[in-house]
């Protein structure tokens, strides 16, 4: 079956927590559609990503158990190498030497774990997006996920435009209209697009909040990045900071509370698709209360959008032929959009060969 | 997507009750597989029926909130008037004047919330059936609702033949099997069909019972109307009433215990519906004893419909391409369905308009 | 709808265990999608199998009442007899002669309902395979079964094939490695295969342990007929046993521990199958204590198949185009298959005009 997800597989993508994988214990994921196995090997530690389809009768390796480096399927005892490369068939001395299950490039970085869906000759671990893990020392970070019963794609264009955040978050983030009534600066960047946004005099917010009453600008900048990584950092300043720095980017330094994110949104399959965050202040401008008072913040905030995406999926399933009607806050979508279609028509040739 | 369910879109369909909606609190409906939300404004207390898909980016506008007379959407905040007609796009000046969202004539009559589903221009309240609200003096009456895994047509069969009530219904409603041994008289009426039945000589119904062990004689008349309404009043008599009459319609002053109810079958989508009930005694003929004691047995009566409808439809899905084999009861059936047939013929033209 | 279930419809099958049928109870049951209604005749207690689905509307029969040997509709009445003629429309004097509902020749035997699936005039119950019921007095028999949501192919796969026992039944049926290592002997026999195989010098099994320390040569041979019968036996003999009979077959006499099975895996649709099973030891070499033993064991091992089974059922269903690759222990698999895709052959003219 092809796939005819709007995605360039040409990417890494995060298929999990590089904590929750426990050595020898396969576990089972799916990216763009495809099952994946992915362990650590015993011994080694090494990761290991296959295809989660024994080429024998289709039964999920997942359900097998690994051995030192090696998987073997849980149904009939085949035994696949680290590369996907069948080794042995039980009570069968001939191993049809085609007969290997896909092995995808993996790597553990910044507390995920990163496959390669594309062409495996094509994998640079350069490509992976510079995250921040959550045991960063940096900095003071919480990390949570949830699922979407919705595409990946909803979920991106969310990311993509906060002029929402007067609407569906009014309660949870509180961050004022003027997400709503002023433009961000949107350009482009290497594989994505960047949004930057100043604020100008107000009382903090909910996840930073300023009790000493005095008003701060507010910079919020993140790269929206294939195939879907939100790369965010937003600080407090004293008013008076946008305008002296011409609204131009402002640097750590000068900050009274800084704080990091990095989102991702991977898609498991055309309708479902599981979001990874890490965030949290830096360590100096903010502590654990802070990191865990953003926390559950956000929690409440995710739970917002993904009762608003999923209603979105139940009505353009219903509806498949309807044209949507962009606005002006849809820059940073359409501009997001044109990079993921470059980066498909790019790597066409080499997903057919992979 | 060509709305393919055998209903006329020309037509009033009740979307809910009239008390349940609070002023400024929208809420969610579907009806021919059309998502709608209704709200009542704030204010004027106005009843307002949209379509229920912002034309942004889909989201559902039954999760976004009232501002007086009109609708904003919960994700991006666009804001519609009451006639769908896009008023405001937060963060931009343009607003395309073509990007409106459908409005629905909507009318409150009968303790009902009444959607005409085809061309505006020929929504007429005259067209709407003369249903008795619950809040009607001069009866008591009583309300319920439920909904069908089924289609409305299925539930439509079920109304339009009573031959079922002596197998369905032998514990609940109790009527004898004389519903299905002899034949009502079927008419055609304007929009749909008339089915009138005496029996005779019983000692009452379980709706309605007769503890003086006078034997009565036992009238039923309904109107089945386009799309899906019954109006029906039933009442008992003198035993020899029927005989007097030469088995004519009486009226309500000879009786001695008259009922009323008006029921509609909404179709939701092709393989949901949702079915309201209003009925009750005539003031004077009986009271809040009676008309609970119906409610009661027809809590019952509905669920035992329920059962084999849902059992039925079941069926059908699995084998599509079959025949059904119409019997002499069905002739109101066969009625019904061709005044069906002829408003959809007859309001094909007006609907590619709409 | 044609079938296009990959089984013979001229077969017998198995519908359900006898003793659940109460006299004048129907029930429902699908056998390769086709809904049955199944009775048993009151007065008489003959075995009716009719297709369940009234010619009149479709409601289900099941739903229905059972009066002596007819079923009732519990629709609208229409009464069938026990061949499926329509015998009776209340309020209608003229009785189609068409409208009938399809009889299936069905049979009590070895504790279950045989169901024909094919052209009645073939229905032989000399091809019912002699299974053994679990009140034959010869053997000390226990009875079970379970559903797989997954098609009954992927059940028998599983049954042709016991080299996955040591990797599902690692910890159940705890077999030893011999399964997977060593192949049975495979021969075809009427309407079916027959699998043989000794396994020399074990300590017993888990379902039969030989707590005198003594090892044992162990035999299973099983034939697995048309369109999923499985039935087994197998026996504990003396170390030294298989040698002296030159490996082949042994007889009852000279074993130590006899058991016997009967399992039957039916399909109900294209992906829900039901699995029926019946087994226990010789009276005299094993007891109620080896019987609930072998209960225990064989409920843990059925768990462990169905959780594989229908995860593989999900793989084939995500990636529908896949070649599977068979292995040299799929050998009975191949040539059960063969049996199967020759009766379905052979029948095709007789099930035309079923």
């Amino acid at each position: 079956m092809e796939n005819t997800m709007p995605y360039p597989k040409n990417a890494w993508y995060v298929a999990g927590w590089e904590r929750n994988l426990n050595e020898g214990e396969p576990i089972a994921m799916s990216i763009l559609d495809e099952p994946l196995v992915i362990y650590r090997a015993q011994g080694t530690g090494r990761l290991v990503v296959l295809e989660d389809r024994c080429v024998h009768r289709f039964a999920p390796l997942s359900l097998g158990k690994c051995e030192g480096e090696r998987i073997r399927c849980g149904y009939h005892g085949l035994l696949f190498d680290s590369d996907g490369k069948l080794l042995g068939i039980p009570g069968q001395d001939l191993i049809p030497s085609q007969a290997n299950v896909r092995c995808y490039p993996a790597v553990f970085k910044h507390s995920w774990i990163w496959v390669w869906m594309g062409n495996p000759a094509l994998a640079d671990e350069a490509l992976i997006p510079p995250a921040t893990g959550y045991d960063n020392p940096d900095w003071v970070l919480g990390h949570g996920d949830l699922d979407y019963q919705a595409s990946g794609e909803l979920a991106n264009d969310n990311l993509l435009d906060f002029s929402h955040v007067p609407y569906i978050h009014a309660e949870s983030f509180a961050l004022g209209d003027s997400y709503a009534n002023e433009r961000p600066k949107v350009t482009a960047v290497e594989r994505g697009i960047r949004v930057e946004r100043w604020t100008l005099n107000i009382m903090g917010t909910a996840t930073a909040p300023r009790p000493e009453d005095n008003l701060v600008d507010h910079w919020v900048s993140y790269d929206f990045l294939v195939p879907g990584i939100m790369l965010l950092w937003s600080g407090m300043y004293p008013a008076g900071t946008a305008q002296s720095l011409n609204f131009e980017k402002p640097d750590y330094s000068q900050a009274v509370g800084v704080s990091i994110d990095s989102h991702m949104v991977t898609p498991m399959t055309s309708r479902t698709a599981r979001y990874y965050y890490i965030g949290g202040p830096l360590r100096g401008q903010g502590d654990e209360a802070v990191r865990d008072l953003r926390l559950r913040i956000q929690a409440k905030a995710f739970a917002e959008d993904k009762r608003i995406i999923e209603a979105q999926q139940r009505v353009i399933d219903r509806m498949p032929g309807k044209q949507m009607m962009p606005t002006a806050h849809d820059l940073a979508v359409t501009m997001y959009n044109r990079v993921v279609e470059r980066l498909i028509r790019e790597s066409g040739t080499a997903e057919r060969v992979a």
